[in-house]
């Protein structure tokens, strides 16, 4: 597809998923366009996990139960490896986010759906209740969300272990999924400086 | 041009620019493609700043030198508005990181390269003359970026003025741009559970 085309497709789908399967190579180019993102000071701390079918997300479902899981066809976790990181600075948001956002638009081009689940992981127990579901260790609960503005902050505390970031159900839709209501070009974008019109 | 294509194309340029202009409407898009990121609670809390040409450029050159800006002919300033940030959850990196990688996308898809430039910022002194040069008001120094793995944590404290966060050259490469070396597919990406290969 287009790549503006696919721009403007985009949504997030948080209805019900048919139950058409998806192939296997589709959700691999779908991962490695999440693997082609930018990643700080080069880390590429992004780590994914291919659920390709129901059994496979079924684990993390029931360690974090979100309905929008329930009818997925099929899944990508995207799991940050703190280890590998480097450097002064930590940019492993900005990371996961650019993978995030690289993913839902391979599955938009290839003609599904998807959506950036994250909230559902975090709460230290289902955070570390998906890790399990993932196999993946649970060497020290780094994802201590708290519901204040400082949830970074302990996302990024520098310790070693896994964290789940995002979840992307991957599958056709089930019906037209709405679309937010979104400001318009004029309201977001200025020209030479913040506020001012074009020429 | 094709979206796989796009995806293959994109790398992180830090070289010369050559000095042809970027036509606006070329800009224009590429920011279309930064607006149509998902954001989180729907907030839309990034502001874009078309910068046409040198001249637009050059007071965000003056305050933050960094060489990569010295030559571009064009750019786009990303910046945060912290005000219009609600719900129990800070998304504020997560939202920039997937506008700021849309529109590196859509720079490549156009025949551009860009680069995710954000480093000059991250001083307060800097921050605060970049917003300035850009006319956004100082309101709080809320970007107040330390060398330490805490840096998120003082960028999300729920003050309410604007961050600048990336700032995105654009233009036509002066030469072939060098790409780094990447972990292959196998490294990074298991199926059903981490580490695990292919049925």
């Amino acid at each position: 597809m287009e790549f503006f085309e696919v721009i403007e497709k985009r949504y997030s789908h948080k209805e019900r998923f048919s139950s058409t399967p998806v192939p296997l190579k589709d959700l691999e180019l779908i991962a490695k366009a999440g693997l082609a993102a930018p990643t700080g000071n080069n880390s590429q701390c992004v780590r994914l996990i291919i659920l390709p079918d129901k059994e496979a997300i079924k684990p993390l479902y029931d360690g974090s139960p979100s309905q929008i899981l329930l009818t997925a066809p099929a899944a990508i976790a995207l799991l940050t490896d703190g280890s590998v990181i480097t450097g002064k600075y930590n940019f492993e948001t900005e990371d996961y986010s650019a993978s995030a956002a690289q993913m839902l638009l391979a599955a938009t081009a290839l003609g599904y759906v998807s959506l950036w689940l994250d909230s559902p992981y975090f709460e230290e127990e289902k955070q570390k209740a998906a890790l399990s579901a993932l196999g993946a260790p649970v060497i020290n609960p780094r994802y201590k969300a708290e519901e204040t503005k400082e949830r970074k902050s302990e996302n990024n505390s520098g310790m070693n272990g896994y964290s789940l970031r995002v979840v992307l159900p991957v599958g056709l839709p089930e019906g037209e999924g709405k679309r937010r209501n979104k400001m318009t070009f004029e309201e977001r974008v200025s020209y030479r400086v913040l506020g001012a019109l074009k020429d």
